[in-house]
């Protein structure tokens, strides 16, 4: 199984999915154009591409599962939209984001526009009424947890009491639960039974949080294509590194953590990012992100070793390891 | 039928049930509590109320169509938590915006959070599959149209060639489709027949604009209980009477009523304001409006003449002239 390939395979299928469902003129301006703009910038459609896999590793037919795929990813790229208002993040996979480039109001209405236009997908696809109430409670669900979760994360700024469970339930809601749906969702298209399901929560549950740590820990090299190497850090975001510090450190260095997370994004020196990166060093917090991650994916890797089909399983390994590994 | 009555009464049990129905809690902190603020701040609840009067319009019972209904007043809260930090408004029904008690990006969220919420009542509700499917199709159709809408209404600013076709496709989009989702879903709940359906989508495609437009009038009155009388033309807003001059008052005039409201919100004064509606009043647009949203009504009233149940087409008829007469 080479996963490159399959992703960039898979990632083309999906590209050209989303390209022909979404609104292709300009008869309502702006709003038509953002939704595209929105979407187009790239990334790397992991979530669709999971569903993909999954249906291909249940023995169904990945064709099936596009337009709940397309759904997911289209309420991915909304919650990106909101975020970045939200996190006042000028860029987003090197491109100015949506607000910035469409002014914010136009941002918050062309977010609104993709939500609604997930659950449009979804109400005017070929599933059978029972899947689509199924599949409608698994999405509105999710989205209202991803809510749930972006409310914990932006109260945790300024926030020096967290527990790795607070920093886990928070990361659960705002990625975790659309892996679970994309996978739970595209099984139940594709047939599977209730232990492949339960197996696929259980892979899901892990490498939901797998892929957020790896995320905060890119933020301090590659910089997630954002404005600069960091950005976390400039928003006082709470990452696994700084909860661990919080609750390992001893209080001088904790409280100099804290002293440049707290400054506000605007007050933060390139200085002050290398000196928490350099805490997050020394504390021994990144190699226990590090580990943490590993374990997660060790654990999804578990849950999927009675998958019955075995080029399924070495699929869903190797997007595991994608998934731990990755560098972007 | 004495319609304050019915109003109050119906209004009062949706109020209860939208109680029930959202977290009661605080476990999500600033998200639940910005919720409940979002929809506890009083509202006339006519959507859900139009609701109600459509299933004992038709022979049913208004406690099937609760959940519909409920969920139809979130997504019409949604929009107006996302409107008021569009337009800068700081004041809704004569308290604080959501988004100036609970700062931007929480705003924000709390009305996603919301969004979301409509759908998994939906989702969690007693209503089959097949309807369940129906009612998805109709809301997800809704609420991208009112983004269109939306997305139409902020084009318009600073746009002087907008005909009455443009006001029109612009206010049914942003007022009119959820007034006829909350007739025909509940209608389809109650087991109506086409026929009945039918004229229930002649109703509500009149009834929505005429409620617009009482609104726009309102603006230039009691101000709909938010900052000020004429919000709407400190914010340049292009309602019917806007429209009217546009198109009918010699050049001069309607340059001079422009660059008020081309000003920039934070400029126009209470001058500016008097002047803006003295323009109304001797161009005759303000009777202009009058006559539309009097006329929209006839119409409305016309479409039930032939419905089956006589107390029916009373409540329906009363509620098509509270909605052109209210002063609030």
């Amino acid at each position: 199984m080479n996963i490159d390939k399959y992703l960039i395979e898979k990632g083309k299928i999906i590209e050209d999915y989303l390209k022909a469902v979404i609104p292709s003129d300009d008869s309502i301006p702006i709003l038509y154009s953002g939704m595209r703009y929105a979407l187009s910038s790239g990334g790397k459609r992991l979530r669709p591409i999971l569903a993909m896999a999954v249906a291909e590793a249940v023995g169904g037919d990945y064709h099936d599962v596009l337009s709940y795929a397309a759904a997911i990813e289209i309420i991915h790229n909304f919650t990106l939209v909101h975020d970045d208002i939200e996190d006042g993040d000028k860029t987003r996979r090197n491109m100015p984001a949506v607000w910035v480039k469409y002014g914010l109001a136009h941002g918050i209405n062309i977010g609104d526009a993709l939500f609604a236009y997930a659950f449009k997908i979804l109400a005017d696809s070929d599933y059978t009424p029972r899947l689509k109430a199924t599949l409608l409670k698994i999405l509105s669900n999710t989205v209202f947890e991803i809510s749930e979760g972006q409310a914990l994360d932006m109260s945790f700024r300024n926030e020096s009491h967290i527990t790795e469970n607070d920093y886990f339930k928070m990361i659960i809601k705002k990625t975790g639960v659309l892996f679970s749906a994309a996978l739970e969702g595209s099984a139940l298209i594709s047939g599977a039974n209730s232990d492949i399901l339960q197996m696929l929560r259980e892979y899901g549950r892990n490498i939901g949080p797998a892929f957020q740590i790896r995320d905060d820990l890119l933020d301090l090299t590659e910089g997630k294509g954002r404005d600069a190497i960091g950005n976390d850090i400039r928003e006082g975001k709470r990452s696994l590194m700084v909860v661990y510090c919080i609750n390992k450190c001893d209080e001088h260095t904790k409280n100099e953590l804290l002293s440049i997370l707290d400054k506000g994004r605007e007050k933060v020196t390139n200085d002050d990012v290398s000196r928490a990166i350099e805490i997050f060093r020394t504390s021994g917090a990144l190699q226990y992100a590090e580990k943490c991650c590993n374990k997660l994916a060790q654990r999804a890797k578990l849950a999927i070793q009675q998958f019955p089909k075995s080029d399924a399983k070495s699929l869903l390994t190797e997007l595991a390891n994608y998934i731990i590994t990755r560098t972007k």
